[in-house]
């Protein structure tokens, strides 16, 4: 339902004004004035000004014109890709990562540092927020001019809207004001999504999901999580967290969870479960094909179990029926509540494609009348590596400049 | 994520700004013109001329002015309630119940039909269609003038969009085109909504949650279902219905749901299910107070459940822990997906109230991390018996005028 509309002051109008001509430019740029006063319905003159504006912050640039029929060609209008520069951080690795990216999300640097670095001793160098001020210091020191920001995508349930940390387990993180902090330092303005967030932005800005409104991201890897996006938006999750199907428990008499819970869905099929279980099978059935592909049950890691499914290892058969089930009844309560969006599944276990696809298929008409009614569309796709760090771009452009 | 503007006709623009001057005075009203061009950002000239039109359609009317310190005092435009009459439909309970309203879903006239006539024993009269025909004739004939559209809450399936029952397994109904044959049948501009969504939308609307744009109605009653709203706007679940977490399996020996499928959350936790729970109860334990409070336990109803609940009654001890499990089950997985939006649940069933919530409450927070970290705000409400027509009412409100 629409809001009525309250007071817009001047200043708001003009704000909104510009961010539309900049997105429209962004999006379908090298275009003409006229074009985007046809687009955004905005008068000439407002387009004009406000492309002059553009233009002197050196945001756009003209770049040429095309020849028309008759009487003036319009001059065409395009973005400059690197008219500002944003640092993007993805801190859901083993080791942290970080970016100096342009605002197309194209990577003009990287670095990355161990969260732990056993060589040294000192509390403080192994400490997670020092790690993330020695990146972002290493990565200003080789671009300090033009900077719009920082965005970060980090595991754990984030408060978006405020920019804290609410709990991130791995990192030891509780109720940090991350965006805080980093603004004081750096005086920058600074964004944070959840990782699997900022996997749901990329793909949907950066990657083939354009198009596509109602989306859901679901990430199985070293955690279990999901990104959801509903007409656009991202579904934030109140502070407490959105897509956090890992730790809803699925087992009440199974394992301790790095959550402090006990039985989450993340105990069940995240990659790391998924590796002990299927080397216990190769310890148990020395025929099986695990021995082959690894060398030795110690050995098995994801991409064995994925080899050995291939290869139509037999005893792998109650491990894929089980992480399929498991997949399948969180992902029916998803469409039993929000319908049949659009449903990609990636992370390293997820690679497993087709065949745990057949059994999710299956698992999911059994359990939702509307997966009867209209059957959900649901991939494997393999995200690029640099995904964490496109989405938190992302966030930071969209609220920054408004360009999503 | 805004999406790219696109090209906006002339006409679609007046539609637009006269669709936004009309919700403030529907919503703000009585209101001078001046304050409706703060408001809405457009310019006095635009403003006049849109109520111009507004009075000379009968929609709006001047009554009266504010006395100001200098100057002419302003005259204030308000909505005329009665300007627009509808017809609102709930086809959600055993009689269907139909409705003349107002733009604020005040009821002018009211009717009621059974759908199953067992008095006549001709076929066509017992079919629901029917039912809806010989409703809206016999509310029409009462009002035949000033007619916006008609509105409706039903059962089951819904595609909002395309105006299709998809499946009400109650009704009979499969993919019917329900809007398009009473658009053909009345030409008046039909809406439907499934009965759920109803009553998150009268609760939104006309109820105490307007300021709750992310907000989850859980009815359990006769049947299980929910009403889903994220950032103001109905989840729509893309043609397959949305919130039908009555129709997700808990339950894979359970008993046959009449959807088709077995052990449905509906099938455990519906009031014909823990009513007949009830009264195996009152016949195995002759001590029962439900027996002392129904009188037999053939009597034994949803109400007598509740009485003897509150009598502390220690037989339903198990009957209550496994509503309030299998309700927090279904509400975790809600609170994993989406974070803590405020919670409503309503429906005879859920008038047990606190000794129900208590355990939902516990539940919830032994099954989610997000609980943990922000407590959820779970309420049971007492919708009026009309919550659906309003609803319904709101749907076409909402799409023909553009009011919310």
């Amino acid at each position: 339902m629409l809001k009525v509309a309250s007071k817009a002051t001047r200043q708001q109008t003009k704000l909104h004004n510009s961010r539309l001509i900049l997105k429209n430019v962004y999006a379908r740029g090298p275009i003409s004035r006229a074009d985007i006063s046809r687009l955004t319905n905005l008068t000439a003159t407002t387009v004009s000004n406000i492309i002059a504006e553009q233009i002197s912050e050196g945001l756009v640039e003209e770049v040429g014109s095309v020849s028309i029929e008759r009487g003036k060609p319009p001059t065409l209008i395009s973005i400059i890709d690197n008219a500002r520069l944003l640092i993007a951080l993805d801190l859901s690795r083993d080791d942290f990562t970080g970016a100096v990216m342009n605002l197309r999300g194209e990577i003009l640097a990287e670095q990355s540092e161990p969260i732990y670095d056993h060589s040294t001793r000192n509390c403080e160098e192994n400490d997670p927020l020092t790690t993330v001020y020695h990146l972002i210091d290493s990565l200003l020191s080789e671009t300090a001019t033009n900077l719009l920001g920082i965005g970060i995508g980090a595991p754990g349930i984030i408060d978006i809207h405020s920019g804290i940390v609410r709990h991130a387990s791995n990192l030891g993180w509780n109720d940090l004001m991350l965006c805080e902090l980093l603004l004081e330092r750096y005086g920058l303005p600074t964004y944070i999504v959840n990782d699997n967030q900022a996997v749901l932005l990329a793909e949907h800005i950066f990657g083939n999901y354009e198009e596509t409104p109602d989306l859901i991201v679901i990430r199985v890897g070293r955690g279990v999580g999901a990104g959801i996006m509903f007409n656009g938006q991202l579904v934030h999750g109140h502070g407490s967290g959105s897509g956090e199907i890992g730790h809803v428990v699925v087992d009440e008499s199974g394992e301790l969870c790095r959550c402090g819970n006990v039985g989450c869905l993340e105990t069940v099929i995240s990659r790391p479960a998924i590796v002990k279980r299927a080397q216990e099978i190769a310890r148990n059935y020395p025929e099986s094909r695990l021995n082959e592909v690894a060398g030795s049950p110690e050995s098995v890691n994801i991409d064995s179990v994925i080899q050995a499914i291939n290869l139509g290892d037999p005893h792998l058969t109650p491990l894929l029926q089980d992480l399929g089930d498991h997949l399948g009844v969180a992902i029916a309560n998803l469409i039993g509540a929000l319908g049949t969006p659009r449903i990609l599944l990636c992370g390293s276990v997820a690679q497993i494609g087709q065949p745990l696809l057949d059994i999710i298929e299956v698992e999911v008409q059994k359990r939702t009348l509307n997966a009867r009614i209209n059957k959900p569309k649901i991939d494997v796709i393999q995200s690029k590596p640099n995904v964490v760090l496109l989405g938190a771009a992302a966030s930071l452009l969209s609220n920054e400049l408004g360009l999503f």
